[in-house]
């Protein structure tokens, strides 16, 4: 049974709840996906992955019936390819803060003419159950996405640049950095007002643009904010936080007087 | 900083709350043990791990400042000294149904004249900080503890005999296969009032003979009862229940209408 | 969506071919099981596995679509259990050369009351996508197959009291260590035609007691031969002769004048 | 006994054929040695390796007495330099575009005076049996081997340029990224006439400037057309093929009526 | 080029050193084996391996020309059968106290007519360099060495019995045990006058019998003592020791005032 | 307890010798830690490690109470911030050969305003026993060291430009580069006079702009000389060399006359 990918999901629900893992365990993975999120998000740049980790995590999370999307180090786009070698739906690249960097992106995620992705994609194929090559080929540009991050004051300058690269389908906004970057490294914030009110304008930019937005919640309460305030791709959390919140709070009944 | 060994944590604190990890990475070990438990077992009888990732999962949780209990497979007391070798506070051995069973389990893991361990403690050592090959073989047969798991019509019976055999720290009581044995396979519920009054028993039989008493608790309020009737070492949960509680708390937080 | 189990497919299809497999990859075993396998053997007698292996190969097996089936090491009962746990839909025992064995390999693959199989099916229930506890230990002991290997001159003088142990759902016979026993060492040659005259009374003594038998070949005419003879269960070959025989197939014809 | 490089097979031979190794499991790799290839390719750009995997890989396929080749995902000369020291005989960049690319791509791979590969080869010295620093220092650029991928329109119309550049000692072509290219996304067919009459020119170019040229295929048939047009290195099928063919064959033997 | 066996060095070399391995990376193993041992032990019962580390151990001892040992955990009699599928040479069983003991170790590691292995050796053919299964048949039982280790009171109290096993080669004294049972528990000393003059004599009556000895050295010291003494096989420190001891070295003469 | 960072050891104790450790084992690191060097460095450009293998070390090194520093692949200033982010104490880049290389590499491992190292340090919180993000956030740029390696004829012309570049708060210099980068290919010897000279001059430029100054020395009597000649942090030999030396060692007293 195929896996659906994110952007069928996007269609279908209209948005989505990703989960976010750093640990380099595919049972981790697959039980964020049991857990009812929509989709997860394998983080290899502020996470704990090799490409292996990546690899196993994405079939772990195919068994558990939803897609993977993997975040990948800054500029290792040879790593946003082989990410959707292994059959990842969807990559994020951080630190996208030019129109050429968005080029480099979409040259590495889209295969001609819009990009130069390079041909291999035997373990897309299983995961998606894929029939053959040239189906695969001809469709893989409009069914796996492609995220730029936008999280820096040049990247906020550069957006409608980046926005008109073809190949960037989504943006996705990293508050944290967003708040360092607003302040000059004063903070990480963000909910800080200042930056809630860029993010809120390059929501607005994006979708006018045609293109899809994730953002990223460190709290449940964040997340329904964003949902209301119309992201499309709303990560929540991270593997660590489930493990401490869901331990924390049985211990805290445990402990309870 | 040498770790506390579980014993000392039972002296200290009368009574701990252990986290019981199946999976088989280090990171997620080393979490439950951030999040606030006394302690944290490594089950190798219905988790997920290799002698490898127990090894790991000890040096992880002890980087987090805890002790580390490890759970055997079945009869696997070859394995109960390897990882007392690995540097685990404690044992617990699954279905010890009689005094044999129990003295091969102490055989095991109790050095002469208590028992036959063999000589190789370079990493407990490590994680202990012992400084002395003799003086860790004085004190290793009181410092560590191994727990005897009550789970069967069979070890019900022999009880006084398992509580007599030398070098029988502690039992530990397996609630579900427990409540699958008084029901002959009929049902799995470990709060079922017989196998509460069953257990009861065991609990004061066992304080009787001078010895610690674990049980596992699946829920907060479960764990808050079993303290209130006096167990020693309660487990709580699981890393897969941990991950999908918090997880599931913070979706509905953010599905919340 | 679940799996099928391996008896689900024995009662639809009359008699299944299996893989086999000794590499320690998940990759391996997915790749067999994507072949047209009817299931997929994992082998931790004579392969290479780890206890961790075995999980992750059951995963991949499971993402294919197909029943995953785990031969222990000899002796190892405990591994049964844990292999049931991790979702295994039969287990193969080797060397069953008594009664007694074969009730030490039902207690640890049967719950109660045939058995003693300890609770812990965490893992199983996903791969299965069971739904609750109760009704996970009510089917398992019939959903899941035990079989236990005929392969010395003990067992099979032991056969009769072998099948009627309850909990043996199958045996399964170990046609090169027969021949070695029947030979006393003198040489390894399944097709003997002393062994397969043994091997056809085991079959037809085993299908007379109403259980099913299982058989190795290693190559496809041996298979067909064995499913022409009413064997229920047939596993062909090996990861490594499917390897080395595509590949020296590939070759030939690279190299062919 | 050091294993042969990839030049002195070469030399040895007048061409070679290669095993192609996506699965990061050392025994798959060993195994295609085994099998008869003259050497064993792992690939990381399209395979499923950690740099890990390909360190172990190379040893593997060192004990089945074969060199190893490796190819590295885009753009990452640093990986080729690490390939190196991991004791690779020969690497194979893909997607080299244009002059530049295969400076830098000599650059990493080549000890001044030709480029700037850094010092540090301790494992590539205990894999090829060298005997002291200074001698291997002197050997180094000579016994590895550099292939420059050419598989888009640019690398075909820099093509002379790109085998000016010292240290390229080789190309590769990629046929199924060429045949996208050359279709400009429209197909991926390897054995389309224009990409075999492009693949051709190239080859006959690369001879003129005295270097050798490599060429992937799918089937035995593929790489006997391609021995015979004077291809020198010619890589055949992969892992995954090579496993689902043995298996395939041997299913269809068992199963024939 | 096939490895040779451990018994074709006993009979070239008189005696040989042995290193011990207790971490579960291939590449310590390979390096103590290039640093000058005549062969590599890795020791599974106070070690940190996992089956597939003694596996890729085995592999890594090979690449470097030498033969792998594998003592195996107590009582693990079907790990001795796994190991010596693995490619061991020779198998070191700790804790052999009667002549039942010795019988199930010569079960496990002798095919018939003297024991009971069973059939399996894919991988140990590789590393031998085995051309036909008859033939490593054939020669498997006499190729390949048991050690039972004597280490208790009553291991030593039944020498001559253990002697006499068919099967059982070799004896190897474990001096730390044997120290602690002979001052029962009170302390652990190899080089006690008491332990030294009990391991003579096991020496002399088992070089009696036409046995094997080994023993376990700390030091160079006691390993060249031990050589002196006429034991056949002399194990000599272990990984951590030589990788603290050859960095203590060059630490102090860095910091060498 | 925290592990001290690599800079309050500097402060501390004036100079440190450093461990360096090329096999991706955390348990080799551990030992190194605990043989008495001051850090540990964990070698990802010639030695042969993942990032995980890198994540696992520095939590192993940690576990023995000293910090870890990592080197990185060339140009790889991804990873620069990944190690950060799992708990690096120092950041060593080799070949940075121009002010542009430095700008990159400060880039990646400072923070605004110095930098753009992107926010996530959730791992690095734990090791260094951090309280809350600002608080990291504010300290970490001052904490956290960026060696930048000067091993290039370009490098040294370069010295004073990348001294200036704001977040280089030291050089390393790589000795055997320089040496095959000063004789164009000619040798590798580190202790080459004209190498000596040209490093003392590094060192001077340096401390008279600020900067600390690593070096890399490959025997005692090396790290002495260049603790003697003012270095501040002198890394020593590698596990190969601390292992095989050891075992040298011991077989030499074995073996003597
Ligand atoms: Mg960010
Ligand atoms: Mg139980
Ligand atoms: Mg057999
Ligand atoms: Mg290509
Ligand atoms: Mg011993
Ligand atoms: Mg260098």
């Amino acid at each position: 049974m195929p896996v659906p990918s994110l952007i069928a999901l996007l269609r279908a629900r209209g948005s989505v709840l990703s989960s976010w893992i750093a640990m380099p365990e595919p049972l981790v993975a697959e039980s964020a996906a049991r857990a009812g999120f929509d989709c997860v998000t394998l983080d290899m740049q502020h996470g704990l992955h090799d490409p292996v980790s990546i690899m196993r995590g994405i079939g772990a999370v195919a068994l558990a019936g939803v897609p993977a999307i993997v975040r990948v180090p800054v500029g290792d786009f040879a790593m946003a390819s082989r990410a959707l070698d292994m059959g990842a739906s969807a990559i994020i690249a951080p630190m996208i803060n030019s129109a050429a960097d968005a080029e480099a992106l979409a040259r590495a995620t889209k295969y001609p003419p819009i990009g130069e992705r390079s041909w291999g994609p035997v373990r897309a194929m299983q995961i998606a159950g894929a029939t053959g090559g040239n189906a695969y080929l001809q469709g893989a540009n409009a069914e796996t996405l492609t995220f730029a991050m936008i999280e820096t004051r040049a990247a906020v300058a550069a957006l409608d640049e980046i926005l008109a690269v073809p190949g960037i389908d989504a943006i996705f906004i990293g508050p944290s950095d967003l708040s360092i970057a607003l302040s000059r490294g004063g903070h990480v914030d963000p909910m800080d007002a200042e930056n809630q009110a860029v993010a809120s304008d390059l929501l607005a930019r994006a979708h006018a643009a045609g293109k899809y937005v994730g953002m990223f919640a460190l709290t449940g309460a964040q997340a329904k904010l964003y949902l209301g305030l119309g992201y499309d791709f709303v990560a929540l959390g991270s593997d660590d936080m489930y493990l401490q919140a869901g331990a924390a709070s049985m211990l805290a009944e445990a402990r309870a007087k």
